[in-house]
């Protein structure tokens, strides 16, 4: 159901590369060394586009090997679990779960079987899900709540690390970003030896609006598709994010909120307004967990300047590899990458 | 299974009177006009010992007619569901449900359910279930999740106005405090006609520790019975509180917040140290809902007194109203009140 | 010493206009009705080159009618007075300062002066200054604290609204971002009538760091200046911003801290990092002081749009109106506007 | 000017003795060890009634040698300085003062001087000081504002470990509490070595209202004296209180917030209802700056416990060592302690 305008790429592939900063081997969360990623996919007769993408901080029982993490929220109209107890104890004790937005409590709660089934979980009384949501409810039908154990299962056991599948896959089955089909996207960077030689990377669960921009090229405005187009509150821009970074860098809690707030300006850039209906969150964590000393202050900013990239060009991607989807009688495109290109030439871009 | 030494009573029945303003007619929750609460207590077997309290706003359709709310987290090691965009936007959309730990995520999913097929709700596709929880997995084989989407809806339906059932029932079945059984307590105040003649209403789910202390009477120390008493780590009065504050005051997030964090001061004065290991949370609303303006900041001062000594109170209801429950082969005895008795004369609480 | 090549201009004189909403009258932070703006600059010797900058709500008496109000801190590394005060009340109480890091403390103790002095403060004896500040440090002997009283007397009393200064005046005066010599700069955004009809103006102190890009154009790249550059941590973009928001919409201190966190927003847009050294705060008031009914949730996301557009266009302006300054011996060049014309071209930026 | 009755005396002196663990040796801040406590007293004429307390953690250059910090608000109704800062470094630069309410922005300033003016401070072009207030207006002609830079110098050159004078000194020389004379106050804990070992220092500058109880025994109405006794808001209990927390348990800044927000249980004891017009703030800091490993969250609970006990028995250490002080032609007479007596005596307290 994809025409030639429409075969995915990646940002690169259209020279679109934010910032400054190299991207690691997959230019994906998983280029964090012990990162692994993996998606269910649900889609089922005519109205059921959804799924399940799992991120695991490493291989291991992370109830048992917790890792640093923090989550911070952009704009907290949705439905996330888990972050009062990540804030307080400063570390993340389950993988983390992306789903959609009638889901989660179920997935939550499928998440929490699964944990307790694991070895030496037997006298396991308390445990802190943590998972993400966004609003898929346009090609989904998202009332009927299909996504069940066996799909919560089935992501979080094919995790793996290497390339993540993006676009319209796992828990971006069914999702929409400015208008156009978007889904999963990801993306890394790798800091220079002299600036401390640690990766950040950034996956995306991408359903949000606002007036597209490209590189700052006004692709929204160029391609008649935007916020407030017709001055009527109805077309705002409404929709979501989840951002999920990981570094290799030793932060603890107060260092990855900081993290997690750059990330919100990656998001900045590609046009969003972070519109009154959005839940955009920032759940972020380090793989160090051998409890040596963090980084100091001065170390951060080169940090902030890798997760802002990576978050820009995570989203990008989730616009650019998406294909199109039909669900409940609509069918939602894929942002036409000719205009994409044609317009990039336009104003340059790709040969800056 | 209560001895007469055990007799449940409430605080005021020993001459426990925390603070300097009266209560309201039921000394509950709902003394808030319009205020609703349901239980569901579970009992199966040897070792299910749990339930579900329900507070109602009001009697309507709380997704279309909103109240403001907010929530504070006092320590956050719990599974708290729908904090972000309850602050995020000022308000509650469902009613509050309290329940067991492990059990959180369905009772919210089974919280959706009910909602969704209220009328007028057919096109909804996002929801904001509010569910609170504490770990009664001492005495409740809390792994076997036994509460259903059949209990949610009795504790909704079954809610109702006027005296609240206190102690080993709905979300309080299988909870202790102070090493004693607790449960559910509630109290109130009402503000004299000078003051601005407001109420406020409370309601605890109560299930933690420290060094029990009632009215100031050393209790916890005089039945020989308190956190850190042999010096060992092991019993640090872990365990959670969750506080429901109601008011009629014409509040707004903000003020309801500062409201909700006076709640934490009668918590302290019970003798709670909000242990690590505690989730303590207070999600407070205003019944008022009309838009108008809020009270003036000026104005907030006895609403906090209220709130402290409504607390406190509902925390000793708790204690002094709970039976004895016996799960997974532990009895968990309630408080003597004959003892409490003689140390309240003793000390010549009563006669104050 | 301002060559042609520097010959400040507003951005939209080199037709950089961000985004989708136009601007008030005066394209200010004036053009909320009844906001007053004024400066002193502080030019003395070979190396004070420093100011205070003044914005008044409106030209009553703060104390006595107090606006709503909220503050966000972006990051904290900044000596922002008065900040615990306004998001408990939600409430403005004097005018807000800008100025000098190390000057402060003087400058909100002289506004508590200019305060006391105002007719019916005879019994006044507590006030909330509010004063922010950015570090001009590199071309202003910053540790001689040369502001006295008087200049600040001179700021609010000479505060007026139509067109505002820009560039390197009062608080800008001394001040540096990208590399370039920047200051004061102002923009505001007034909403179609379909979607409220409200005013957003936004000034900014800016004095920060990162990767310039001009509407996503890489100017800093393109002119060899940028963060990070030799990959070095001691070019890492430090530096500050303080911005003032301003809307006639009638919004109390929730959805001020909203508002306040999207000019964040449009602050990522012109490339900062929010690198670790910096103290990016954001001040915003409403200058509806009715006590009437806020506005609802829903129709806040054009005023997001707004705030986010402005604040970008404001650092634009910042940096394109402000002259050079010798001081120290050091002389800060304006952004060379005949290259950034030349890359605006390149990149057909204002035929857009 | 004090009556045999008014003889003050430190709680424990009555039998006071709040909770379970022991005081270190001066039962003072000072106890932590190397932490430093100065004053300055300002008597001036009839109605100069105000000072300077100075708090060090460490004798050496902080700015140099940084120590973990944390503010927490308990209600943000005042004018501390600096806390956005040490909340986002996590780490406090200068020693702490308090002082009174309308003199902390020159506090602030001398503290700037005095620091610029430490051996290698030359090149030093930013600095966070932090100044705590409570409002001493009553007793104290606040508005002439008298404490100067040499006032401040001195209590910082004069500070020292061993026993902190208490009562109506430097800071608290013109403070009152719940209608009383009151001032600064201070106590400790030391954990047994089961428990840790740590030490837990507070220092209070107490100006608070509300219903006094003293170890639960209702001293406020008993000598009838309290907030709201006669249902008239103006009666409210407003006032402040600012509590520095100290440890050498080796907490971060996520963990010595959570401390911090303890010591807000201990103020609650004491029957504060954090009134609107308060200013409550808690700075809390450990003296390990080594960058080790931090203390395990599970490890937290008794130091949790230690500083709701220091906390308590500060605060009645600040009542009860207070002497009688005359200004502005008022004088605030200290809490009868025979008064007090004799009621812990008919309420047993004591005897405990």
């Amino acid at each position: 159901m994809t025409s030639s305008a429409h075969a995915p790429a990646r940002a690169r592939e259209l020279g679109i590369a934010p910032g400054i900063f190299r991207p690691g081997a997959h230019n994906a969360l998983t280029d964090v060394a012990g990162v692994l990623v993996g998606h269910t996919t649900l889609l089922e007769g005519d109205s059921v586009r959804t799924g399940v993408t799992a991120i695991r901080p490493h291989a291991g029982n992370l109830f048992h090997e917790r890792v640093p993490a923090a989550i911070v929220t952009g704009n907290g109209f949705g439905k996330l679990i888990g972050s009062t107890q990540v804030n307080e104890l400063g570390e993340l004790e389950t993988p983390i779960l992306l789903t959609s937005t009638l889901s989660v409590w179920r997935v939550a709660d499928a998440l929490v079987d699964w944990m307790l089934a694991q070895p030496r979980m037997g006298k396991v009384r308390s445990l802190n899900p943590v998972v993400g949501e966004t609003n898929d409810g346009r090609l989904n039908d998202i009332r009927s709540r299909r996504i069940t154990a066996a799909h919560v299962r089935q992501a979080l056991d094919s995790a793996s690390g290497g390339p993540v599948p993006e676009g319209s896959v796992g828990a971006g089955t069914g999702t929409m970003a400015f208008g156009w089909k978007a889904g999963i996207g990801t993306a890394s960077r790798v800091l220079p030896a002299s600036l401390g030689g640690h990766s950040v990377g950034v996956l995306v669960q991408s359903n949000f609006g606002g007036v597209l921009q490209v590189l700052g090229v006004p692709v929204g405005i160029e391609l008649g598709r935007y916020a407030f187009q017709k001055d009527v509150a109805e077309e705002r821009g409404d929709g979501s994010i989840v951002i999920i970074v990981a570094t290799d860098a030793p932060l603890l809690h107060r260092n990855l909120q900081r993290l997690a707030s750059r990330a919100l300006m990656g998001l900045a850039r590609t046009g969003s307004n972070a519109a009154n209906g959005s839940g955009d969150y920032v759940i972020a964590f380090s793989t160090r967990r051998d409890g040596g000393a963090e980084l100091p202050n001065d170390d951060l900013s080169p940090l902030f300047q890798a997760v802002i990239e990576a978050t820009e060009e995570a989203i990008y991607n989730s616009l650019f590899t998406a294909t199109a989807v039909t669900g409940q009688g609509f069918t939602s495109e894929p942002l036409p990458l000719d205009r994409v290109r044609e317009l990039m030439a336009r104003f340059h871009v790709g040969q800056r």
